[in-house]
């Protein structure tokens, strides 16, 4: 199979001027056919701010009302894909910029009220590749907003972490799949004073190992147990690394065991 | 060739939840291949004055200034688009939302500055039919933003009439295209105060003929000029008409003789 790699890379990254072309410069430079996944939530933040809308975050995840879901549509599916889009055109990269309904290629339920109603928020159900395949195939550079939708009209705010290990399954039915995730560390540390601390090697074991002595903790945790999910779904490799060091070998490598 | 028709449809009608439902509806009973393309105006005018932005026009344009420009991004390529997109899902069409930078279908050169500064407008230089032409044989549906790019990373404020007009010269090279014009009145009407007046049949000699006694004028002239233009460039058919008769035979068709 045809070696696919999905990028996926957090906010800040993407939201400022020079560190998004920096960033498509290196993204540009992966051999093989290639999907990016933003995040936005700085953006959104900051805009709803700028509306008059309180942004209220509860374990790390965005609590989406109707108002802030008008914001994020604009944010990730308007202003901040967009212009990832128009940059990669600019460096021959054919990006198309897409949310979960265009194509119909994501679709998620509203996630349920239990303890806390998060609100527009989704849960992804169901992956239509196909669709993507053949676009992918033809040299087109699919670039995935955070955004689903559910079928009955509504879009749905869902995790970027989630829709690139999404992504990735559906995908590694048609490619030899590398799931990468990009953030500000050099991969996962063992000391989270030192940023030369890679580990540069992760199994099941290892992972259990290092939450118990609090060595992984936080958003941490939910990324490589979506990882392991991704490895044990047909992805082949997973790696966690810097968004400068997409094209080379480093960062953190993650097995399924 | 089979029959595409190209829809247009201005910013209020799509921007009212209600309005649009019955839109879309109406949209999906027009048979053969189809193509939606949207304006926003008003919603980019309230979004731009919650941000204490204000909004410039010169003869019926958008001046679009940096912060403008942000705005119709999210609004535009955001907001109304997606909620078009999520809307067709819905009812079983395979929407998929299109800035000109996605799969760089429209490029565009910033509009020099003449007596008027129209700032991040973009003329349209180019059209790359072909892989809409692909998704359109499979199905998808094209819904347009009236929004394109110039190679160099800008995202630009088009016109929608403009968007729809060069979509639909491009795509009749493979299609038998009629482009249809919808907007709040049942066609082309000879008095203005008579919605009953629509004149079915307009030809050049008409529309000089009209311009001259008053009859048309305003946003109706370029409107119309777009449309010969459509005409003589292999559009075989343009319609002028109002939105919930988009699927009926009724309002004003255009003969570029």
């Amino acid at each position: 199979m045809e070696k696919l790699t999905i990028v996926k890379v957090g906010g800040k990254i993407v939201e400022e001027h020079q560190s998004l072309k920096q960033l498509l410069s290196d993204f540009s430079k992966i051999k093989g056919y290639k999907v990016l996944v933003h995040g936005g939530g700085r953006s959104a933040t900051s805009m709803a701010l700028r509306l008059g809308i309180e942004s209220k975050m509860i374990n790390g995840r965005r609590i989406t009302d109707k108002e802030m879901l008008d914001v994020v549509i604009m944010v990730y599916g308007g202003l901040v894909n967009k212009q990832i889009v128009a940059g990669l055109q600019t460096i021959g990269v054919n990006g198309l910029g897409l949310t979960g309904a265009d194509l119909n290629y994501m679709r998620s339920d509203k996630r349920p009220v239990t303890d806390v109603d998060y609100g527009f928020v989704g849960d992804v159900k169901e992956v239509n590749a196909e669709i993507l395949v053949d676009l992918i195939l033809k040299g087109v550079v699919p670039v995935l907003a955070p955004l689903t939708h559910d079928s009955s009209g509504n879009l749905l705010n869902t995790n970027a972490d989630t829709i690139a290990c999404e992504a990735a399954k559906a995908l590694a039915m048609y490619f030899d799949v590398t799931l990468m995730y990009c953030f500000e560390k050099k991969g996962v540390l063992l000391d989270e004073n030192d940023d030369e601390s890679v580990i540069s090697i992760l199994t099941p074991e290892l992972f259990t190992e290092y939450v118990s002595s609090g060595i992984i903790q936080g958003g941490m945790i939910p990324k490589l147990e979506n990882s392991f999910d991704a490895l044990n779904k047909g992805v082949n490799n997973v790696v966690i690394t810097r968004a400068d060091q997409m094209h080379t070998d480093n960062g953190t490598k993650v097995f399924s065991r």
